[in-house]
This record gives C-alpha cells, structure tokens and sequence, in this order.
C-alpha cells in the first residue's frame, strides 16, 4: 500500500548543510510566488522533482522548456535548495506520503533547516507581522531576531505542517513562515513579506523591488495549474479535452 | 493491504502495570478535554504518539511547539499513559486498524488497564450519573465502589468500543466511562464528571477547580482541527488552501 | 487483494457432525430473532467471532459484557452452533469473503449440515407457510418431513445465498428457511415460524412460547446496531461523535 | 492488484475443439435467453461455474437447486459449451479482469471457436437481418453461409468485445452474432434469431419452435436478478434485507 | 499499486530511429485524427496495442475487424511509428501509469523522436497558425524552420504532457503540436493543419487533400467511442445494455 513518491535528482549536488525552502499551493499562492522569485533571483539551478502518482498530471511550460510541476533548485553560493511546485496532492492519504518522502530526503541528504511558507486566510490581513512556528525551542531566537512572532497555540494542516510535526519529533530545524492573506486575493506583498524575513533568517539580502513585476506571471501560470488540476479528469469521469494553456 | 499505522515512542519508558487512558474526540468532547486537562494536572510527560495515513494530515501547535494530533503521554509518578487525541479516523476500516494498533500496543507494554472516555448524546443530559462498561466481570464492583451506574444492554461504536471488544475477549481490564451530553453543548462539567470517577477508580485525586478555565483553550483548538478536518482534502477534490490557524 | 476476515475461537470444541445456523439482518430481522432465542433456549455457550475489517466498527453489550457483533455460539448437549449476527457487511465484495470464510469455517470442521434463516419480503405475508431451498435433492425430503414447501425457481442474495451456493458446489448439505415478512413490521411470529421448522429438521423441541417476550428486547439492540452502521463514518466523512447508546 | 475471478470445472471434461457459446445480459437479454433455451434443448449438463469477487453476490435457484449466476454447460454430443450468466460485473476493470479469464479459459482449454451473443439497441428493430463481427478474415465466409450481414465499421464494448478483440489479437475464431433489438421489449424472437444461425453455423438443427415459452420463464428469474443486483449493497450503504424471491 | 498497462508488440520490428507520433482524444479530436489519416495515406501497418485495465473496455470495429481501441502502426518505408486512441483512460493516476508505459516503451525501442498532437480549446481559434512545444532546446530551430509558434510560458496537462515532460528530463527528443480549436466544432482543418507541419519537421509530404472526405468517418467512429465509453459501467452501476453500434 505505498504509493509511487520519488524525488529524483536530475545532477548529484552536496546539498549538506543547506536550508530547505518549500511552500506548496495554498491560501494566497505565498509559497510558490515567493519561491519563484527567490530562484529567479538568487539564479538558482534547476536539479530534480517530485516524480508521483499523486500529483495531478499536470506539466509546466518556462523559458520554453516542459517541466515537472514540482520542482527542486539549488543555489550552491547560497547553499539553499527550494521546492517550486505549481501543484498540490489532492487526497489526505496523498499529503501523507508526500510529505513523508519530502522528510526523508531532507534527512537523508542532512540539510541544515527547512523554511516552509504558507498563507494564513483572514478577512482583514495585518501586513505589518509576519508568525511563525519552530520545531525546536532553540529556533524561538532566531524568530525573536528576525522580528517574527511566534505562534503558541493553533492547528495547521498540510505538507508544511507535516514536515515541521516530523522535523519536531526528530528534532531537526524546520521554521514555518505564516502571512496573513486575503484568500480572495494573490497580493505579491505577501511574497515580499515572506521573503524578507528568509533575507533575516538566513541572514542573506534577496531584493524584493521586482517582486510586483514578476509575481504577475507566476500568479498567471499558478491559476492556471490549479484550474487544469480541477478540470484534469480525477475520478470517473468521462475522457476529457487534455491539452495546454499558453501565455504568450 | 495493511494500512500504516503504528505508536511511536519518543523514549523508551516502563509502561508495565501503568493504567492506559483514551478518548477520541466524539459527542460532548468528553475525552480531550479530561485528558488535557489530566496530561496538565498531573504535569504528563509527552513520550510518542501515533503515526498513520488513516488521520488526517493535520498538526497541532501547542506551547510553541508543532506536535502530531494524537500523542502518547506518560506519568511514572501515578503510573499512567493517556492518549491525547485531537483528531479521529474518516474511515471504518480505519477504525478497525487503529484500535487494533492500539490495543496491541496496550498488551506488549503490558498495561494493566485501560480507561476510555466517551459521550452519549441524549436529548437532556443528567448530569448525575456516569455510566460505565466493563470487559471483565471482576471490574464490576471497581464500578459499584466509584459510583458508576453499569450498562447492562446496549450498542457501542468507535475506538473505545473496539478495544473493550478486544480486552473483553482477552480477558484484559477495560472501563469505559459515558458521560450523557448535549451534542450541541461543549460543558466543561462533562470532563469533570468523568475525571471524578477516574480519580475513584484509580485512587487519585485530580483537583477539577481548573478545570472551566482551561477547557476553554482545549474545546478551541479541538473543535479548529475537527473543522480543519472537514476542509482538508478528503478525496478528489481540487487544491485547497492549507495553512496554520492561531490563538495566539 | 485478500481482506481481513477470520472467525477466531475462545475456545477449542469438537464441531463435527454438529448442526451450524446463521442468519445476518435482514427483512424482518427474522435470522437474529430466532437465532438469539435459540442461543437463550438451549443455553448456548459463546465460543467465537467473526473478526474482519469489513463489518462495521460496532461492539454489542449484552449481560453487562462488551461483545462483538457476530458471534458463534455452540450447544454440545445439541449439537448445534450458530451465528448470531447483529450487524452485516456493507459492500458487496464483502459478502463475497465473508461467505468464503465462513463456508472454509464449516467445511474445516466438519459440521454435518448448515441452516440458513432468512425473510422474504412481501406485502402481505402469509403466515401459514414456511419456503426452503436445498443444497442437495436428497435434503428435499426434510422439507416434506418437516411441511416446509420448496422454493424451486427463483433468485436469492447475500451471505446465506453465498453459503448455499457452495454447500451446492460441494455437496454439502445446507438449508435456507424463508419466511415471509412484512418489510415494515418487526413480528416475533417470524421467528417462531423459523424455529418451528428448525424443531422438526432436527427433531429437537424450542419451546416457542416465551420468543414474544424475548423478541422485544433483541430487536431493541438489533435495530440500535443497525442505525449505528448507518451513522458510523462510513468513507470520507469528517469525525463523527462515536459512543454507545444503552437500555438500561 | 489482480482480483479474485476463476472458473471452476465441477468436472473434467474433454473441451478441445468445442464451441464455446457467451453471452452476458445486456439489451434485450439476447444471450441469457438464447444460451438458456438452447442449453435445454440440446440437455447440456452443468461442468462449472465462474467464481468471482467481482460478480454481485447473487444465486439462482433452478430446478429446486442453488446455483452460481454464471455457469458452464457442455453438451459432449455436440462438442459445445456455453456459458449462461445471469448477471454482469459492475464496474470496467472487473471486465477487463472476467474477459481475460474467459478468454484464458478458451485459449487453455483448446476450444475451436467461440460465438458470442448480443443485443445492438436500436429505435426500430429489423429483424430480418443478424449483424455480425469475426475475429480472422477466414470467418468472413462462415458469416456469408449463415446470412449474416457483416459489421464493417464499428465500436464494441463488454465481455463479447472483449473476447473477439482478444481471439483476433490472438487470431482465434470468434464470431459474435449482435440481434437489433427494442431496449424497452424483451421478445423471444430475438433469441430465435440468433439461434437460427447458431444453427447454420454449426450445421445443427435446435428447434425454436418452443422458445415462446421458456423464455418467459427465463426472463422474468434475469429481470429479478438484475433487479436484485441494483438493490444488493453495492458500496458503502447500510445494511440491506436480503434474502430470495421465487417464483413457486 | 503498480496496475497492468503494457504495449504488446503483434511482430518484431526494428523501431530505432524511428519516430513515434501519437494523440489521445481531446479537444477537437485531432490527435486521432490526423493520425488515422497519417496511417491511412503511409498505408501504414498494425503492429501492436495497449493492453491496461485502466481503458474503457471498449473495442473498435474496423475494416471487418475487431480492434482494440490503442493500437501502434508502423511504417518502414517512412520510419515511423503512430500511437493510433480512440478512446481515453478515465483517472489522473492511469494518465501517470500509461504514459510511464509509453515512455518507456519509446527509450527501449531507441525511437529518435516523439511528435505528440493535441488541441487548444478556445474561443475563436485562429487557423493561421500551429503552436508547439520542444524537450530540448536544439528542436527549437526545428519549430522556427516548420513555421510552428513556440509556446514559452503555459500549462498542459494529459498524456502527450507527461510524455514531453519525462523527454525533457531524459534530454530525449519530444515536440507537441497544437492546434487551436473550437471544442464545439471537430473540423478536419484542425488535423490538416498538424500534419502539414508534420511533413515540414519530417520532410515527408502527405498529401491532406482526402482528408476532408475521411475525417468524417473517423469523427464518428471515435465520437462513439467516447459516447461508449461514459456508458460503460464504471464504477458501482447496475449492469447495463452492453453491445456494438455500427456504421454498415
């Protein structure tokens, strides 16, 4: 009863000792917008993806080139590999094993710290505070540091929230970043405020002045993945047109 | 086409002879909330929990720290594990694993008890009497000396049902303790009602003053993570935006 | 692709060339009702389970002793085990396994003949007479013998269907007493046609006279398991309140 | 992930170059009536059955006997058996799954040809024309004899498909024989016309003069079991009544 | 959890260097299309098909012979090799086990290139122009020199997706042709403007002026298919009319 989850590298890089930044498809489109922006500035190399069963069959088209929906890059200045995914598992069971094969090769691979992104859906978002959750009490300071406020009390749900539970239980590093969005909005300040408390944490200065510009597209093709994941044939249904979309 | 599910210990502690206490979330929230509120009385030390693709992928955040929604508590001092469930199994057959799971985890650890906590819904609750099944005729008189009024016919469903079912067969000791409850009412009387026969049972002595306090903050995050399960994606629906709640 | 399905023994009884009765629910409850009274009658002995993951996740209390849903029974005075069934298999596929255990059950110890207790649903039943089938013509004699008149065209379903079919197959010998019902009625009538015709088959003598008192009581619990199967989280519901009801 | 579907021989018997006659009920129950009728006439016994988790759960009753809903007849006079079946798999793959054994079943035990029988459902039936498919192009000429009109361009789908795609893959004889028929209607002159070129095809002489009759007889036990299919619990409902219908 | 697909291989037939040029149904049928138009014009021969429990049980009926609906064709003379659907696998993970099959199969024959064709449903489709998709970047200046519009940014999704997708990460050679339709509207402009392209990149010239006249015939034939195919019982229905149509 194991599903096909592999995550394959398409070049063997040492990837000891790097931060992990991940951030699948949720309220707000935070993770994907900011991790885009973050690979495209810091020209990270593109280096494996998440081959599954459990994703949609979905395939994204950049710079010309087909490509996996969820995607591993690596900056070796910056010793930062970071999951991009246009796509997101859609059963619980899915999650599970998702995230269990995520958390085995951050282990297996010894990075330092896992950074998750996510959006917190509210009515009115407070854009001045950015919280956070930590795996292990020592993290609190480096929060306090970068001016984030702690989340004590709460539920989360997810694969961010299964990789934190698990880097908990082992006590490993994992930092899950939280910003307040409107769901009924994709706004890039919520990736602009995530990204400048990763520029604290990691103490590394990612400019975010181009933020607006770019978020455009990747909001664009996101949208996009995610309406196709819903009209992508899930169950029973009937043989259904298949073919892409193009921004051109 | 066994599913995964299995208890895992954070240390390895003697549970031999220990008393184990359960109460998935059901009517009334009868068994979180007393078992919070045992865990933070008689200052439990959290020691596992249990890992499966058969619960929601969901995380509770508690005292800062990101924790795995069923988790295993343990107080050498009174002798006792508590199981500390935020969340319930979707599925029958998910019923049937994890109560076999557990109960062959209360037989190779040698406990030499087990006390479950569950709600009956009726109409007009009495809050006078605490009823009580036993898995072996020599528990009886441990009812009549705490005051519980035994059910003598009747039908039970759930965790709880299954490993009294499978004590009984074993010949193993197992109470559960009904609380009658307003199914629309979440009343910190119903915990208390239960831990009163508890400490009967068990000879202890549980101060329930704090009980109204602090079953407030418990009833928030249970009943946030049952919601978190409904919105979680259960089948073939499309992405769904994932993400933390806070009471901060 | 092999489901969990085994009747477990409490303890170790020569089955041979003993009569083995089964009724699950169905129209007019007419199987558990008789069959209940039988066990009560002849001071059967409990001796066993049916233990799957393919019934419904329910515990019966009766005595004041947890129990689980299906169970056998054994006279050794009579020769006799039955089945008392309080629940029943939601899927198809099942009913085709859990007929399969059973039939292997019967076979493997050797029991000399099987009698199947069901209803046939009607609008007006008539009362004065009692249908069978057989698995074997030499059998049909016995429905003379005991004026039972034989279905000799028809079609039948579920798990007595299943076991007389292979009893077919095998040679073997197998019973099915139908009796008429109204769908809508619960009538202790039912049963007491049932035994009457068990008494003859097997020359023993039930005494009928006490089943409308008893009646009442089974079918209280009966219908209570029933309405529990149709509340218990069945596929991919949220967490539902879990607990026993009782008579007390 | 193969699904338990065998069929079983309830004797040895020599099959190499018999016919092999199907046909699973579908528009007009063109097959089950025709197999039914031709079994009797030509008084072919009873050698087998299909076993299978993936058929309903149903049995026959036919001439005071319980049978399997789907069984294999041999008539040694005639080098023929056919398969009558009494009801159908309900979901895609488990025809995928029945075809295959079938046709292994076919293959392995060195049939000579294989005829299957069908309904094509249309407005207005003409019904002095029989359509038919062959699996190689020498069966063209059979077809010619028999005054079968060809099916040049097409689509086919169940077991019948199945099987004569798998015998032409396989360059096996097959040849399905298709009746117009009103779907709303079921006239025995459907089966007429199919075994009247039955008849041509294999230079036999079955006299369809009696038809008439029996057919009524067989259609009204597939009318019920077809009923009893829809009604018999198919996935996740509540416990159902179950039991026999006659007709005495 | 790994399901039955294989492609099986009616001869053996030296398929290196050759292309494989393939399209399931989708919006404006013209992957099926033009390559039934394709196979006919390079009198191309049958030389194998998919086998897979995840298809639609259906059969094709097709010059006088049964068919199974994904069948492979072979030109010699032309090198190629054409993946000829006339019907579609109905659930997201069937689209990731098939075409895993079929990427596999086109490495293990050391095919050298892969032209998959699909339709881009929108509004008002502009005739003028056929967009494409490259594995590579060298196949770039193969688009610029047929004329093909690349498309740079976008999403697909289907078989011919994951195809390009897996050749991007094997450097293999792939390119997707797509045609922009009306997905109300099947009309053979759309599969006359692929293979115009296809003679371009392969420097072959089919001539598309029959195409008009045989289109129709494919249209209906497929439209059926797919007609078929949502009839078919797929899941958990009660069994239906099963049986050919036909074009006589």
């Amino acid at each position: 009863m194991i599903p096909m989850v592999e995550i394959k590298l398409l070049k063997q890089v040492d990837l000891s000792k790097c931060t992990f930044i991940e951030g699948f498809p949720g309220a707000g489109l935070v993770g994907p917008m900011a991790i885009s922006y973050i690979i495209s500035k810091l020209s990270m190399e593109y280096i494996g993806y998440v081959d599954s069963e459990l994703l949609p069959p979905l395939v994204s088209i950049h710079n010309d080139m087909p490509l996996p929906p969820v995607r591993l890059y690596y900056s070796k200045e910056h010793k930062i590999a970071a999951l991009f995914a246009e796509t997101s598992p859609n059963k619980e069971a899915s999650i599970y094993h998702i995230a269990d094969t995520i958390h085995k090769f951050i282990e297996e691979n010894k990075f330092s710290m896992t950074i998750s992104l996510s959006g917190i859906p509210v009515e009115k978002p407070d854009d001045s505070v950015v919280f956070g959750i930590v795996s292990v009490p020592k993290l609190s300071k480096v929060l306090d540091g970068a001016d984030i406020k702690k989340i004590g009390e709460g539920v989360a749900t997810g694969i961010s929230a299964c990789l934190i539970m698990r880097a908990a239980i082992e006590e490993e590093s994992d930092i899950n970043l939280l910003v307040q969005v409107n769901p009924e909005v994709i706004d890039p300040k919520y990736a602009e405020m995530a990204i400048e408390k990763i520029n604290k944490i990691l103490g590394i200065d990612i400019d975010v002045s181009e933020l607006d510009k770019e978020a455009k597209e990747v909001e664009a093709r996101i949208r996009d993945l995610l309406q196709k994941s819903k009209e992508a044939p899930h169950d029973i249904d009937s043989p259904q047109p298949q073919g892409p979309s193009m921004y051109a």
